[in-house]
C-alpha cells in the first residue's frame, strides 16, 4: 500500500543487504513511521513478542524470515540443521494463539530439504513465497468480500455502507491488502461509499493506532469508537456489516480473534447484522474442533492493561490509568463460536462456518 | 466510607461554611485525593458536566445542592423564584440520561413551597434529605444483594465468588455504600470470599480509576480487565455473577447504564450467568417503556475517545491514542433490554424486570 506516495509491504528483504529483513515498526505507529531492521533470529523473535510486527499472516511471514536468518547464522556450525531447527522451535513458541506462525515456520523448514541450491537460497525462496501466497490470499479475500459490501450498498440504494471492525486486519497485519480491510479498500476504489467504525481495541489499541492510520492513509471515511460502543450502534441501525480477522479457526468454524470479538458477534446476532470473519486458510487449525476449549489463549503482561501509550506534547508517553498496585489480567484473544458467524471469507470464497462446508472447500488441506 | 481512616461521603455541606458544598474530585482519583469546594449553581453545573461528580444518585444529590445554592444566590432578587426555577432548569439540562438529576432537582423545588422556615432552610433540608434517602437506599440495596452473593458462595462451597462489574456504581457514584458495591462490601464484611473483575470502562475509565480505587481502599480483592475481556472470562467459568448500576430504567425493566453494559448482558445470557442491575427507585422513569427507543443517550466530547488520561512520572497527563485528525464518536450509555436482565436489585427488594412486577413493587410511585 502507498505511504506518502511510496509503495510498502509490512515486511521485506532489504534491497541493499539481503541479510537484513525490514519491517514497519508497528509499536510506533501512528505517531512515528519508522522502518526497523531485523538481522537475527532474536531480532525476529523479539519483534513478534513485543508486537513490532503483529497480525496472524504477518507473524507467519516474520517467522519464515526468522528461519532464513537462522540459516544465515548457521554457517558457524559444522552441522547447521540442529541450530536451524532449534531456532524454528524457539520462533514457534513466541506467540501461542495464531497458528500461521507454526505453519509458516514449518513450511520454510520443510523447504530446506531436497537437493540443489544452498540452504540460504531455499530458505529465502520459501519466506518470499509465503509473502507472495499471503498477498495473493488477501487480494482474493478482498475480491470475495467486495460483493458483500456491494450488496448492502445496492440494498441501501447507494447510501453509505457502515462496517464495524475490531483490532487491525489491514495490510499492516498481513503483507499487503489486509484480510478485512482488503474488501473495504476494493469497495472504496470501486466508488462504493463505505464508512468504518473502528473499535479502539484495548489493551494495545491496534484499532485506534493501526486501523485508523491505514484508513486515514487511504482516505477511507472512518470513526474511532471505544470497544464498548458497538452494541449501541448496532441497536440503532448504525452498522450494516461486521467483518473481523482471525488468529486461528477450527475445522468446525469457531474463530479466535483479538479479545472482544466475541462480544461484537453476540451483538451482531442480537441485532440481525451479518458477522463475517476474513482470513487465509493458513489460519485454519484443522486438528481441533472446539475453539473455546482447545485454542490456547495467550496471556500477556498485565502492564498492557494498567497503562495506555500514546502521544503527549510530541513525545510517545505511557500513562498508568489505575491505582499503582492494581492487579490486572490480560487475555489476548477470545473465541467466537461458529454459530454466531455468518460466513468465513477465505481466499477460496465465502464458506459457511460448518464443518461439512469447510471440509469440502479445503479437502486438500486436511490431514 | 473510610479513606485513610476518616469517614467520607461523596458530597457534603462544609462544616465551617454552610454556603459551600464539598465533593471529592473524581476527575483526579485515583491519582490525587482532593476535596473540591462548590459555591454556586455554576460550580455545581460544571462539576456535573465535567464529571467531577458522576453516578446517577450523586448527580441527583449534586443537583439538589445546586438548587440550594441558587436559593442562597437568589437573595439578590426581589422575586427569588424565577431565578431559582431558571437555575433548576439549567441544572436538569446538564446531563440527559440519568433521570435522578431531574427527580432530585424537582424534589428540592417542590419542597420550597409551603409555609414556615426560610427558602434557604427548606432547600438545604430537601438536599440533605435526598442524601439520606439515597444512602439508606444503597444500604438496603446492599442488604438485598448480599443473599445473591451468599447463595453463590454456598453453591461453590465457600470458594471465592467472582463478580464482574462495569463502570463505577460504588459509594463515589452514590452518597455512600454504592448500589453495586454495597452488596460486595457487605459480603466482604461478612467474611464471604469475593473477587471483583473490574471493567476499565472506556472512554473515561471509571472502572480502572474509581472502582479499582474503592476496592483497593476497602481491601476487597479485584482484578482490572479491559472492557473486551468479560466475554472470554464468562466462557471459561471465571464469572459467577454480573452486577451493574443504572442511569435510567423504564417501567418495563430496560436499563440504561454506562456504554458497554449491553455487551456484558449478552455475554452473561450466552453463558447462563445471572445479570443484575442495582439501583434506587429514583432511577426509574415510569413514563417510558421502550428503553432503546425512548431513553436519550448522551453524546459527549470525541476527545474523551481519542485521548486517555492517567499518570506519568508523578503528573496527570493526557495522551492521544490515534492519528491526529481521527474523527471519533462518544455515546455515553447503552440500553440493556429487560429480557437479558435476571433481576433489578432495589431498595424494596429484588424485582423481576417485568412491567407487572415493577408496577406491583412501586405502585405508589407510578404517575
Amino acid at each position: 500500500m502507498l505511504v506518502d506516495g511510496k509503495n510498502y509491504q509490512s515486511i521485506w528483504v532489504d534491497e541493499k543487504n539481503p541479510m537484513v529483513v525490514n519491517v514497519i515498526d508497528q509499536q510506533k505507529l501512528p505517531f512515528i513511521f519508522e522502518i526497523k531492521r531485523l538481522c537475527s533470529v532474536d531480532d525476529i523473535y523479539n519483534s513478534i513478542k513485543d508486537m513490532t510486527v503483529r497480525g496472524a499472516p504477518l507473524i507467519g511471514a516474520a517467522g519464515a524470515f526468522g528461519v532464513y536468518l537462522a540459516v544465515l547464522d548457521s554457517v558457524r556450525y559444522t552441522d547447521p540443521l540442529p541450530h536451524i531447527e532449534n531456532s524454528a522451535r524457539h520462533l514457534i513458541s513466541c506467540r501461542p494463539t495464531a497458528v500461521n506462525l507454526a505453519w509458516a515456520v514449518n513450511y520454510t523448514l520443510d523447504n530446506l530439504k531436497g537437493k540443489g541450491k544452498s540452504l540460504q537460497e531455499k530458505a529465502l525462496k520459501a519466506a518470499l513465497k509465503i509473502c507472495e501466497i499471503e498477498k495473493e490470499n488477501c487480494r482474493r479475500i478482498g475480491n470475495y468480500g467486495l460483493p458483500l459490501i456491494k450488496a448492502v450498498s445496492n440494498r441501501k440504494k447507494g447510501a453509505t455502507v457502515n462496517i464495524l471492525t475490531h483490532c487491525n486486519a489491514g495490510w499492516l497485519a498481513c503483507i499487503d491488502y489486509g484480510t478485512v480491510l482488503s474488501s473495504v479498500y476494493f469497495a472504496h476504489d470501486a466508488g462504493i461509499p463505505v464508512h468504518v467504525w473502528v473499535d479502539e481495541t484495548r489493551p494495545r489499541n491496534q484499532g485506534a493506532r493501526l486501523t485508523a492510520w491505514e484508513l486515514e492513509n487511504a482516505s477511507v471515511p472512518y470513526t474511532l469508537i471505544t470497544d464498548n460502543a458497538g452494541g449501541h450502534l448496532m441497536q440503532h441501525g448504525m452498522v450494516d456489516l461486521v467483518i473481523v480477522g482471525c488468529d486461528r479457526a477450527t475445522r468446525s468454524g469457531d474463530v479466535a480473534n483479538k479479545i472482544g470479538t466475541y462480544l461484537k458477534a453476540l451483538a451482531a446476532r442480537d441485532n440481525k447484522i451479518p458477522f463475517y470473519s476474513a482470513f487465509p486458510s493458513s489460519s485454519f487449525d484443522f486438528e481441533i474442533s472446539n475453539g473455546v476449549k482447545e485454542i490456547p489463549v495467550e496471556e500477556r503482561d498485565p502492564e498492557e492493561v494498567t497503562t495506555v501509550s500514546g502521544i503527549s506534547g510530541g513525545r510517545m508517553t505511557s500513562v498508568r490509568i489505575c491505582p499503582e498496585k492494581s492487579p490486572a489480567a490480560n487475555f489476548g484473544f477470545d473465541v467466537t463460536p461458529a454459530k454466531y458467524i455468518t460466513g468465513l471469507i477465505t481466499e477460496r470464497g465465502i464458506c459457511s462456518p460448518f464443518e461439512k462446508d469447510i471440509k469440502e472447500m479445503f479437502s486438500d488441506k486436511l490431514i
